[in-house]
């Protein structure tokens, strides 16, 4: 048997390898689109590697889904997969079997087999967005339909400024690239993207510095929640925002002690960018065995 | 061989049974005293129902300890179980296996054998404190020492009242008893237990009533966080507060299913004051294997 295909949809990239003892042996990355372009990069991945057929294919996508059809649902962020049937159309172009999970999940996943590899961990996407995956025991906690881990949409504070997902004061709506950037825009009066705003935070500017303050201060409160209704040997962290972890981190860490009755570890992914797409790889593997079909 | 012998030790009241196929054959309750109370309790449900010795012991206990090493370990709410070696006093006693956990987390057990039967779902204690017990794919989320389900703790407002734990803010702060009974001597200048705060609060007191709904948003907000983070297919809940359910649960639901993406379900445990004692007669079963000794 070949090794397993990977697949990391993400808001705007695209991440394909073909993966085999954890090391990726060929990979495209590409925009986003839709379901086409996927298929042509695990036909140029396969090609590179000479494999006839991917022994399964792991895909991860950053959308709500019914994981036991390998669907994914009404998702207005990623047009091009709105109601796609990925696992039966991978699965007719490629003869192998296929399995559809959220993204920051697979991460997880990664960080399960490849990454620090603890048995107890909450892995979180500080990105633009807030992702995350729950490993208790070793295992995944998918949840109901596994659509678990969304720590992002945690709310903190009721009377918050409004989040994507319709809601208040949801983390992600305070320190995701998101919530930092319209928090520039409105208090700030200016379009910059959430790095920008934190380059600005760097440099001293006091508008810039109170935004990435609060945002730094909601992630150690979330971080701590997950801490204490979890008790995982670490939290660990992946994502856009983490390239800036060297300023983030000391606020984020200060804040958290406070927050939590024991001391919390915090740690980035060793895997960066790869996490997701390596977590993708091994699904297969770690997919529940009551939603596999046939 | 014989049922189990489940042990509840609350911070009030001490419960003992004599337990086979989720029947309590016999029982005992008691005001929480020290190892030597509970034993002459085992001792009595034991000649009651004619069994020679049990075929293991489950102990619950609301304090931080040693599951492994079966040992309660600094608890100032519990004077008497400071430091006592449960699994090794009991099972020298009684000649059975005997295993420890915390006291909500049994009774997540409880839920999970005898209960709703859920097999993704958080079992949480409103009571005087509020505690509880993460059940994901049937299995116990213990985390990375049993210490795991701490709801109570989640910190809500960093900038809230304080917590025992020493922290400002928790749940526990704002919506358990103690947490009641304090905004009631702080804001109303009156000594009163949280039952009275409630009923108060029933007959249209605006004091009580604020301190009531102030309780039921906090718990809403902790229950929504947990249903984002986990998706489980219902919370339970337990407890003394629940006896109030027909007052407060409308004030939760309602306040929840704006803090959630989806629909909120919140059921009462069907097993009443028995969840914790059910539960840690059922916990020999499902005490985690590596912390098994010899």
């Amino acid at each position: 048997m070949e090794g397993t295909v990977g697949v990391d949809i993400g808001g705007t990239r695209t991440r394909v390898g073909a993966v085999a003892r954890g090391r990726i042996l060929a990979r495209r990355a590409f925009p986003t689109q839709g379901i086409a372009e996927v298929k042509d990069a695990i036909r140029a991945v396969m090609a590179e590697v000479g494999w006839a057929r991917p022994g399964a294919i792991g895909v991860g996508a950053p959308a709500p889904m019914d994981m036991r059809g390998g669907k994914i649902l009404g998702c207005p962020n990623l047009p091009h997969w709105n109601g796609v049937e990925v696992t039966r159309e991978l699965g007719d172009a490629f003869a192998c079997p296929v399995y559809l999970a959220n993204d920051a999940t697979s991460a997880a996943i990664g960080e399960l087999v490849f990454g620090h590899r603890a048995h107890d961990f909450v892995y979180i996407t500080w990105s633009t967005g807030i992702g995350g995956g729950v490993v208790s025991g070793g295992r995944v906690a998918w949840g109901a339909t596994g659509q678990a881990g969304e720590v992002g949409h945690m709310v903190l504070d009721p009377d918050g400024p409004p989040c994507r997902c319709g809601k208040r004061g949801c983390l992600e709506a305070i320190a995701a690239g998101v919530g930092i950037a319209r928090a520039a825009r409105e208090r700030l009066g200016e379009r910059l993207s959430a790095r920008e705003v934190v380059d600005r935070a760097r440099r001293g500017d006091a508008g810039a510095l109170a935004i990435v303050d609060e945002a730094c201060r909601a992630m150690s409160q979330g971080i701590a929640i997950l801490w204490e209704v979890l008790e995982p040997e670490l939290i660990v962290l992946g994502g856009g925002l983490t390239g800036s972890w060297d300023f983030l981190g000391p606020k984020v860490l200060a804040a958290a002690h406070g927050l939590a009755r024991t001391p919390v570890r915090v740690e980035l992914t060793p895997l960066g960018d790869d996490v997701g797409l390596l977590g993708a790889a091994a699904l297969p593997d770690h997919f529940p065995e009551e939603w596999r079909s046939g």
